[in-house]
């Protein structure tokens, strides 16, 4: 198969089918939303057997233990995909709503309209469920979608793609709306990415070297999430309530997610009075501190055992650990707090613990990320927790759609002009 | 000099100045743009010896008449370009707006701030008064700014900055906050568009070869507009008061905007009643008429002469004339409207004519362009006309922003958390 050809024609027919989609009623898109769910509750038997298919294939190639988790479809995760997409059917629809019209001196009126933004590729890995959640989301912002998932999870997602497809047809929506890309060839990736006349932007979920070379290669925007190199910065003036509990949570909750915080800053008036028991937290937890020279300080003094401890290196202040480990500097105050996150997070979420109104202010202006809180924990950073009711994926880009991006990220707004005949002086 | 390093240490620099003019208040941004605007009306003579320099050169090596008029400073060139700088001082700071807070059910208020971009790169032809227009509206949306103009204009360009550069100095603002390449070698445009670490956006104005070649090279967004082939269609249900006057200001107002109707189109069962009159009307102006065979059956019948009338090719649905030149095609009425805008349009500005109100919703909603507009002439797609102030450019990309660009759209939105120690459950 001549696999730019093919990609050619996936992308030929998801922008004819983009346009039946932005036209689409809301109830259409939510009649296919529940034949979907339907569809997938009723053929949970043949993606039980194409699932097993693309587990024996991954055990027999070898693959690790954690891949094989990620591509296992299970009763529950079945149940969750099926009532993931009731729940989109159940969001407000984002398409047509129009906004700040506004009367000018010549007469029209002018306001804008939000629209879908035509057809979305999304690249995944090995998750298959990722099938239905962005078809949904795709679908129900109003576009077209071209889905490119792991080779280990094809057969999957061809399955989970077949009852895409049935709920389309039964709602009479274009078949063509939802695309899974059928060949494993990695071609398909380079060719999705560079037909701009077909494919109006690239939502990659996936590891960061995977972001990383399709940013690099796309000729089409990207909407994407590098790493999440989250910080707290504890005030002078915290409230001490308030310390311990925001940075357990922001750290310990879970170590994988990408709102996890990997680097405490505390400032130096504080530093003696809160360390101590923030380290007896995180240690007595198993996280191991990388500190500067004045954390190591305070917590050899406060008995905090050697075997917790390393002195962090410059890497460290960079270094999304996505593990029991969390790096710790004391800075002066606010200015160089402020000035070491800007310096090396990743532009993802960060937040203050402050009972200081201007400093928390100045926190919220001048730290430069996706989300910048004041005396909440980062794990908070989340489409669901934010509201958005489903999240394609955080963002850490500052161009259209900033942290989590929602139905409304993948929509873009038009003018729109009322007249009455005006023409221009 | 090496022009790599020259162009990472203005990215550096820029990327500083960033960082200080995301923090800086209103007044001293708006009183830098205030003694920008006087520094630039003191140095009239200067202004004017260094373009003499520039045009001098350009007729020594035999630039085009049309590229010396665009390069030339003018007495009224520069006074508009002072007030320009006025004006903008004029305008509401974007920045820290704080919009949607709403409480969520785990306690926190979650709402958008918004924020510059960062640094904004800024490429440009021959006209050297962008340089003080674009320098303006990015100071005032709080960005830093790497300006790159024709290398023809490279003394006046100079001499403007340095007008920006002691503006900026007299409101205690970092001079690096604008700063203008120079060099003329053109590897700086390719530097430029390929650091992400110091450059946030790309803004190129100029030719569709030139803005074609940026996006294809460049590794960091893109705000882009290519060309405007523009439509307006005449419904069956079009008021014939509004036709020809619609028609006309959208065709013959000026010919060299981009936002100036290229192509008719007219539903068959209004075309008998209404080409006649338009055709009259354009070729009166001296309008060329590139029809369908239908188009120009009407035409020839209606007496227009056949050296007004030429029949269009393929090419001419496609072509942005900037020119005395229009195409027209008579289709089937709506759906076939909507389907040949769709198919041949640019996306930038689209026009129906219509008393319907099904047709008018519809052609709002189907059409897929930055503007949309019922009964009034394109022409009105503008950053002034539409109440922004200043525009930077107009685009015709989706993400982002889309339309007319102005201080807005050199912003982005950051989620901000006020939290009361809340924790992720």
């Amino acid at each position: 198969m001549d696999t730019q050809a093919y990609m050619e024609a996936l992308g030929r027919q998801a922008r004819a089918a983009s346009r039946q989609l932005a036209a689409a009623s809301t109830d259409a898109k939510n009649r296919a939303l529940r034949a979907m769910a339907a569809a997938v509750r009723a053929q949970r038997e043949s993606l039980l057997a194409a699932n097993a298919r693309d587990l024996e294939a991954a055990r027999a190639a070898g693959l690790d233990a954690a891949l094989i988790d990620r591509l296992a479809l299970t009763d529950k995760v079945i149940a969750t995909m099926a009532e993931g997409l009731e729940q989109v059917a159940a969001l407000p629809d984002p398409v047509g709503e129009i906004t700040d019209m506004k009367r000018r001196p010549s007469g029209i009126q002018v306001g804008k309209m939000r629209v879908p933004l035509g057809v979305i590729g999304i690249i995944y890995e090995s998750r298959p469920n990722v099938t239905a959640d962005a078809a949904a989301l795709c679908l129900k912002s109003g576009n077209a979608a071209i889905l490119r998932g792991g080779k280990e999870a094809l057969h999957s997602n061809q399955a989970i793609a077949a009852c895409v497809r049935a709920g389309l047809a039964e709602a009479g929506l274009p078949e063509s709306a939802v695309q899974v890309v059928e060949t494993a060839d990695r071609a398909a990736v380079g060719a999705m990415i560079t037909m701009p006349e077909y494919v109006d932007v690239i939502v990659p979920r996936g590891g960061k070297g995977l972001i990383e070379r399709i940013s690099r290669d796309a000729r089409v925007p990207v909407i994407k999430h590098l790493d999440g190199n989250c910080h707290v910065y504890v005030d002078d003036d915290a409230d001490p309530a308030k310390v311990v509990p925001i940075v357990e949570n922001a750290k310990t909750q879970r170590y994988a997610p990408c709102n996890t915080t990997e680097s405490l800053v505390v400032a130096r008036g504080v530093a003696q009075r809160f360390l101590p028991e923030i380290g007896r937290m995180l240690t007595g937890k198993g996280v191991e501190i990388r500190g500067c020279p004045k954390t190591l300080a305070i917590l050899r003094e406060a008995g905090i055992g050697q075997q917790h401890l390393r002195e962090a290196t410059e890497q460290d202040w960079r270094e999304e650990y996505l593990a029991p480990i969390i790096a710790v500097k004391v800075v002066d105050g606010l200015d160089a707090a402020i000035e070491h996150i800007n310096t090396y997070s990743s532009q993802h979420t960060e937040a203050i613990i402050t009972e200081n109104y201007s400093s928390a202010m100045r926190f919220l202006r001048e730290v430069d990320s996706a989300s910048v809180m004041v005396n909440a924990s980062t794990r908070f950073a989340d489409g669901f927790e934010y509201g958005l009711g489903a999240e394609i994926g955080i963002s850490t880009d500052k161009i259209h759609a900033r942290g989590p991006v929602g139905l409304e990220g993948l929509t873009s707004q038009k003018w729109i002009v009322f007249g009455n005949g005006e023409v221009r002086r």
